[in-house]
């Protein structure tokens, strides 16, 4: 791990000048911004829009056309009694504080957490606690400086009534991981009823922060990316694991961060399994598979690394947890995915809350011989003395576990059901043996979840940086919000109508282009070096005699010529990542 | 217009089978079934999620790569006062009954339209008339045949809190269209202050429907494409229109549904605009772009139209409509884009709420030289009269139009402002010459705006066919969600391993791809017809020695033998619509 890498990345100056340029050139900015605003809501703007989208398809290539996992799309509008059962509505809380003067409330947590008491210990406290920590640090109102009163529990959720009858609950849906479990049934099925799968879920989700203050960080309304992947338990081997092996994952280990250290150890994903750092293959499965998404997206993996998490940081429902974080401006570590090994919590919760079904069969390689007990009313004995409520008392008796029948039998001779005696000689209790082909299960689940919003302002913040004092946005090419910019040198002589034919070409070919004919070169050079372009197109006179133009790198400035009708053949080359740019041609000197 | 199209899709076959097979294969269904579901919510499973994204980025490709049009992201929820602004606080109510024995509501313009009223006379509706109309056909609870109350309007948003403030109301948008409005500033910041430009909004949208009853067609919570491109209604010529001025639109006129006629009328574009029966050139643009997108997407020209709305139809906001209306089978005529030209109405009603200004800055050609009529207070003589109050006096002066300053003066001698009597004297009225370089003025909007639920809907029943009674579902190879299913002939051999090595190549080269192993060859090719994969890929002996493999077109299931090398340019050719079928190989007889 290089210490240096991390050092330079803590500071303000990053953070905001990318949220300076963010909003200048229409990467994202505050919702709303003509009515005062609006904490916690973004707009991203044609360029953001566009690297958003491109995050998250490059998500998708990997968990679902690379891997295979399965996607759907689902409600963010939820019915309350999902979150019920989840157990959201009693646990989707954060202790909150108002201040007696202003009124104004806050998330007491967060104020603790300004006085340096680290997020794991402010989320275990009960609010009594709470009370008195922020009595000993003399925590006020901040913008006020007026006393708290007493903390409360504030459930973060929004809440809104589905239909025209009042009593019935929807919530906004803080996570989409709900929506996958609660189509198990269905998935299953498309799955031609064998495990694994997995089923990714990206889209909108909710929390209604108390007081949101951190950008893109932390908002009210965000896109999460979940992802649930069921298996056996008794059959919890990856057959992809070998892809990633090798892989080296930067951990800072839960009995470290008891020590209150925060030294990180390397481990591939080999060694991690087998000393039972992570004890899902699958989860460490797709720990890996973050981690070479993130060096993807720009973050080097030195500034990455997983936090276990502690017993009291885990939610409810894990076994055990790892988050994924980068180190940012500003904020330090900050998590981007979180990687739970849920077990079979969810679809426990689920069965028991709406009384389906949700086991799977799975039968035995060998089929198991057993011997149960059993038990037979004896009809022709039961009869005489019961006459036409013999069936009701033999119906009676099948109810019974049958050792506790035979138990009661040997112990007295008779057993008392439902007010009736049965005797001894009215009961035939015997041994029958049974070929048991199978069982019924629970799925366990392993769960990744990507922050789409962290994921994209990371990969903001790693492609800033600076070319002899002007801002250049160095995103990997597979992520560039515009591929391509297309120059005219001039706006007359033809060389603008040449310079929209070959743009056509291109976005016919499924490139995303920009055209920019104002001002001089150099200056559409800088504006296209701010945009992150990777590419840049000058059509001159020589384009119209010698159908040539020169294309530029935005990384190096180095420029090369080629010819026109081969443009689209070598920028796909590039874009596919089958050529660098000094491959595509001749450096001009 | 081949009316035999359309007679052939109205009935309830085609409908009942394609929801069958949405459900048993995935594409879609309703959400939350184990317990109990939740009225206008569905779940796309995985075929379905990858449908609609390849919908929705066709959209993309049109619009964002093709056209040049801005692209945001942005919240579905909403800040009450932004929708008080747009008007949708007041009008976007629905007139509802409930019965006053069993309690459940209804919406009454649609059991009226189950009487054959028309939408659009239901519409024009008072409550008072929606009483009357109710009582006059008798119309009962069809679920409990109890009487209806009185009808009331009810508010079809989805309402809720934002933080921890229970004044802060906050909606679920039930469009995207007044994102884009708010941030208008910032966007055209983006565009350089240049007019025109265009931005769409793809994303979720909520309806608090009272109840939803017409699956894909009618949901709470859907996706939307809202499209707003602004113009100077000076220049609203589009520099575009040449690309589609020959498209025929087929238009059903307003002045022809006033004769109770349903007869479609077919322009050309330009016929259309000539005509004044489309009144923006832009909106024309659109239109012949949405007629061609639905053909990309499978629906025929002729199943195809466009409806004029009339006045009490149109949105408070619009100053000429067009539904582009698909027919399909139990609905008939159903609405799947709208096109409205909204004038400078959004952004004026944003300004007034806001205080904003949102209108730009326009330089003339030619400056415009101006006489004004301008008011001086002579201060030397109101100075001895009004001592201290001199300044008072002169202010109040200037703040009364300069023309009835003269008038006043020319006829009596005097005025009298805020009390105060000025005498002719006291002032100096002249003309003095200015140059008017430009002026402000707020840009005018025309908007297509796209259903993405029901574009999905009909492309999908548009795919649905029988070849030899088996379901074959002809999706356009370009929005198909599998592109190529890959079938080693048998699970042994070594042709599974060649099989998935030439699944990991294809997906590599950004193919979806599906492999299926399990059952007969033909049983196969039967499950991929039915998920509407356009290619099957066969693994046998021969690959192993030959490095052939036979490649099956899903619509005649014809096959031709292929090297395996050869498959990702062959693959990428026909995907890309640049060969058909036939053109990749020797078909096998």
């Amino acid at each position: 791990m290089s210490s240096d890498a991390k050092c330079n990345r803590v500071g303000d100056d990053t953070f905001v000048a990318v949220n300076e340029l963010a909003k200048r050139r229409g990467f994202f900015w505050s919702s709303f911004e003509i009515y005062g605003g609006s904490g916690g809501f973004v707009t991203y703007g044609p360029l953001g829009a566009r690297l958003k989208q491109n995050i998250e398809t490059k998500l998708r290539e990997v968990m679902v056309k690379k891997i295979g996992i399965y996607e759907i799309e689902s409600s963010v509008i939820v019915p309350g009694k999902i979150f019920e059962a989840s157990g959201h509505v009693a646990h989707f809380k954060e202790p909150m504080v108002e201040c007696q003067n202003c009124h104004t409330r806050f998330r007491a947590d967060h104020l603790l957490e300004e006085k340096g008491i680290s997020s794991a210990e402010a989320e275990k406290m009960s609010l009594e606690e709470v009370k008195v920590e922020l009595q000993r640090h003399n925590i006020i109102c901040p913008d006020c400086k007026g006393a708290f009163g007493e903390p409360t529990r504030y459930l973060t959720m929004f809440e809104t009534t589905i239909g025209p009858y009042a009593g019935s609950v929807g919530y906004g849906r803080p996570e989409a991981a709900q929506n996958i479990f609660v189509e198990f049934n269905r998935l299953y099925n498309v799955a031609r009823e064998r495990l694994p799968f997995g089923c990714i879920n990206i889209g909108k989700a909710l929390r209604n922060e108390i007081s949101p203050r951190q950008g893109l960080i932390r908002l009210r309304e965000f896109t999460i990316a979940d992802l649930e992947f069921f298996f056996d338990p008794e059959e919890p081997t990856c057959d992809r694991i070998g892809e990633v092996e090798n892989e080296v994952l930067p951990i800072l280990l839960g009995d470290t961060r008891l020590k209150d250290c925060e030294d990180i150890t390397n481990f591939t994903v080999r060694e991690a399994l087998d000393k039972g750092i992570i004890r899902s293959e699958w989860q460490a499965y797709f720990m890996a598979q973050a981690k070479l998404l993130l060096i993807e997206l720009g973050v080097p993996s030195d500034n990455q690394r997983f936090i276990e998490k502690l017993t009291w940081e885990k939610a409810h429902y894990s076994s055990q947890s790892f988050d994924q974080e980068v180190l940012v401006n500003r904020w330090g570590w900050v998590e981007v995915s979180g990687h739970a090994y849920r077990t079979d919590y969810d679809l426990t919760c689920h069965m028991k809350a709406s009384g389906a079904d949700m086991t799977v069969y799975k039968e035995y390689a060998n089929p198991v011989e057993t011997e149960a007990l059993i038990v037979k009313p004896i009809m022709s004995k039961l009869g005489p003395v019961y006459k036409d409520e013999a069936g009701k008392v033999a119906a009676a008796l099948t109810k019974v576990p049958a050792q506790q029948v035979a138990d009661a039998l040997a112990k007295t001779g008779s057993i008392i059901v439902e007010g009736y005696q049965i005797f001894k000689e009215q009961v035939d209790v015997c041994k029958q043996k049974t070929t048991v082909r199978g069982k019924r299960f629970v799925p366990h689940v392993v769960e990744p979840s990507f922050g789409c919003d962290r994921l994209f302002y990371v990969a903001l913040e790693y492609a800033y940086s600076l070319n002899d004092d002007r801002i250049v946005l160095k995103f990997p090419r597979s992520i560039a919000p515009i591929q391509i910019g297309v120059y005219p040198l001039m706006s007359k002589d033809g060389l603008d109508t040449k310079a929209k034919e070959i743009q056509r070409v291109l976005s016919c070919e499924g490139f995303m282009t920009d055209f920019d004919e104002a001002g001089s070169i150099g200056r559409r050079y800088a504006r296209a070096d701010e945009a992150g372009i990777p590419i840049g197109i000058t059509i001159d006179h020589d384009t119209l005699s010698e159908e040539t133009v020169t294309i530029r790198d935005r990384n190096t400035w180095k420029q090369i010529r080629v010819v026109v009708k081969d443009l689209p053949n070598l920028l796909h080359k590039y874009f596919e990542g089958k050529a660098d740019f000094e491959e595509l041609g001749q450096i001009i000197p």
